[in-house]
């Protein structure tokens, strides 16, 4: 059964490769990973109900399935190149593969990333995508290097996605193109794989927004050895998100929503104004949230100048 | 809790390797592949229900997970290096994962293969793991270069694993040694990688059993654009097998059982005596069961040197 399911993927994620010697089809795939360059790789499971509602359209699930893998290469500064699929499916279901592979496709083709290994087995609908990507060796941007005095920036706006999950199920009163918005970026998110290559050699650590900004931001001060101080007035929210929401919410959102996908990195103060610059130029722009300090640990000011205390600090599906 | 279970697995799974530039702990680990080698990758998934049932052993689980993996790149010929866990479980459970780590770590260490990434989810429990060796370029085994005279063999024994997957429920009157020993090649499959390595550049093409000898050598004729004609006589089975089953029960365990993870590969049949000497030194050994034929698909001659028919070619999860 492997080899339908997965041709029927392969057909449509064709990706002509000269580093793929040997793509599906055997054992394992053969690749040759370009001189001069390391290797990235990460590995990230979607399963329905918890990481999507039931119902979610196939090629949705195929684009978001891919996209919060190569977030992961984007936080790391890495280019794409493969990806393996294991998708576990209740029954055979050539529409579900289908709507699926034409979402991974889509965004695939954005950056001739080669699908060159997969598994079909039966159960619960979970997916995992391993992906690989190219850095120079040295130039990878990892979790581990914020300093005291480095600006914190976000690209992109913050909690849309878990705006949107909120819209799903609700008849709240949301005007049709803002929900349209906010469901789309849950479904749909963008992986900043062109700012994350923008950011080698000027982001002093970076990582990506999967499990909420404190969270996330949260990991960068803890493997740093710092502390970091955001201003809940900087948080940078789409028209969207400020209309269909009260401010209380937009800030729980922004702050401890998962799955934006943006990337939270930090740059020496000096060089910040530049690399704002070019991240505009690239269409996501970014945002100053705040600064890394002495200490550990990830504060919130307020608007009246107040610390805040928020009642939780990001998703983590197996908290106690 | 993707940090807390999987830290768990590094801690129990902890290798040096100096290919390893950044490991476990940020958006993606870093790996640096030998000059003048290849990447050979795959992935597979086990789902509980499925690929073993439930009530197997958390350390079995571990080791099987990784070994049905190592035997693709046996297949291959490829040197095992890296590898990367998606592990979904219903909650978290320490005992789980400590059993689990414990056999993936026995045969990890084997291999000084290198846990590098991971991911932990909610759902049923379901585990995909992806493997990473290395392989000189033009060296690896692939399915497609049987010749016709070449010999077919394989190594090992052939139909213990899904014997032992009968014993499992049973109040079958067999001897506990003889079950024993089919319920650990069931549970705790050896991948062939030193067998892998010794055919590079000696096996015309190669494969792993883990569908059945029926399917697999049938992968490797289409592959190849030949037929294969192999006498059940000749099928290697284990002193257990024979003692517990009767004739033809052996022979369908041994044609069509999966789970075997020996392999079946083909030899010039000029060099044949020469590959058997060297694996036997391996422990393993290798049966010669038949021969690449003109034409397409897998005939099997019974002792009284008639054509079978199968009743089944394998099992295939999805098959209609």
């Amino acid at each position: 059964m492997e080899f339908r399911l997965i041709d029927r993927i392969r057909e449509r994620t064709a990706q002509q490769r000269e580093d793929v010697r040997l793509g599906i089809g055997d054992d394992a795939a053969l690749l040759a990973v370009p001189a001069g360059q390391e290797l990235a790789v990460a590995i990230d499971t979607m399963v329905e109900g918890v990481h999507f509602p039931a119902g979610t359209a196939p090629a949705d699930i195929g684009w978001k399935a891919l996209a919060v893998n190569l977030s992961d290469l984007a936080a790391m500064g890495a280019t794409p190149a493969w990806a393996l699929l294991a998708l576990t499916l209740l029954r055979p279901d050539a529409a579900f593969v289908d709507g699926f592979a034409e979402g991974f496709a889509q965004l695939a083709g954005q950056y001739r990333l080669a699908l060159v290994g997969g598994d079909t087995t039966r159960g619960a609908l979970t997916l995992s995508v391993a992906v690989h990507g190219f850095v120079p060796p040295g130039q990878a941007l990892t979790r581990a290097g914020a300093q005291v005095g480095d600006a914190v920036l976000v690209t992109g706006t913050l909690g849309d996605a878990a705006a949107g999950l909120r819209c799903l199920p609700s008849r709240m009163d949301i005007q049709a193109t803002a929900r349209d918005f906010l469901v789309n970026r849950l479904n749909r998110p963008t992986p900043r794989v062109a700012a994350g290559l923008a950011l080698r050699g000027r982001a002093s650590a970076c990582i990506d927004v999967s499990d909420g900004l404190l969270a996330d931001l949260g990991h960068v001060c803890t493997a740093s050895g710092v502390g970091a101080e955001i201003d809940a007035a900087l948080l940078p929210c789409s028209p969207a998100l400020l209309g269909a929401f009260d401010e209380a919410a937009v800030r729980d959102f922004a702050l401890t929503g998962g799955d934006d996908y943006e990337l939270c990195f930090t740059v020496p103060a000096a060089r910040m104004d530049e690399v704002r610059d070019d991240l505009a130029k690239l269409g996501c722009g970014a945002t100053r949230i705040g600064r890394i300090v002495a200490g550990e640990g990830v504060r919130v000011r307020g608007a009246d100048g107040a610390w805040l205390e928020p009642a939780r600090s990001g998703w983590d599906h197996f908290a106690p």
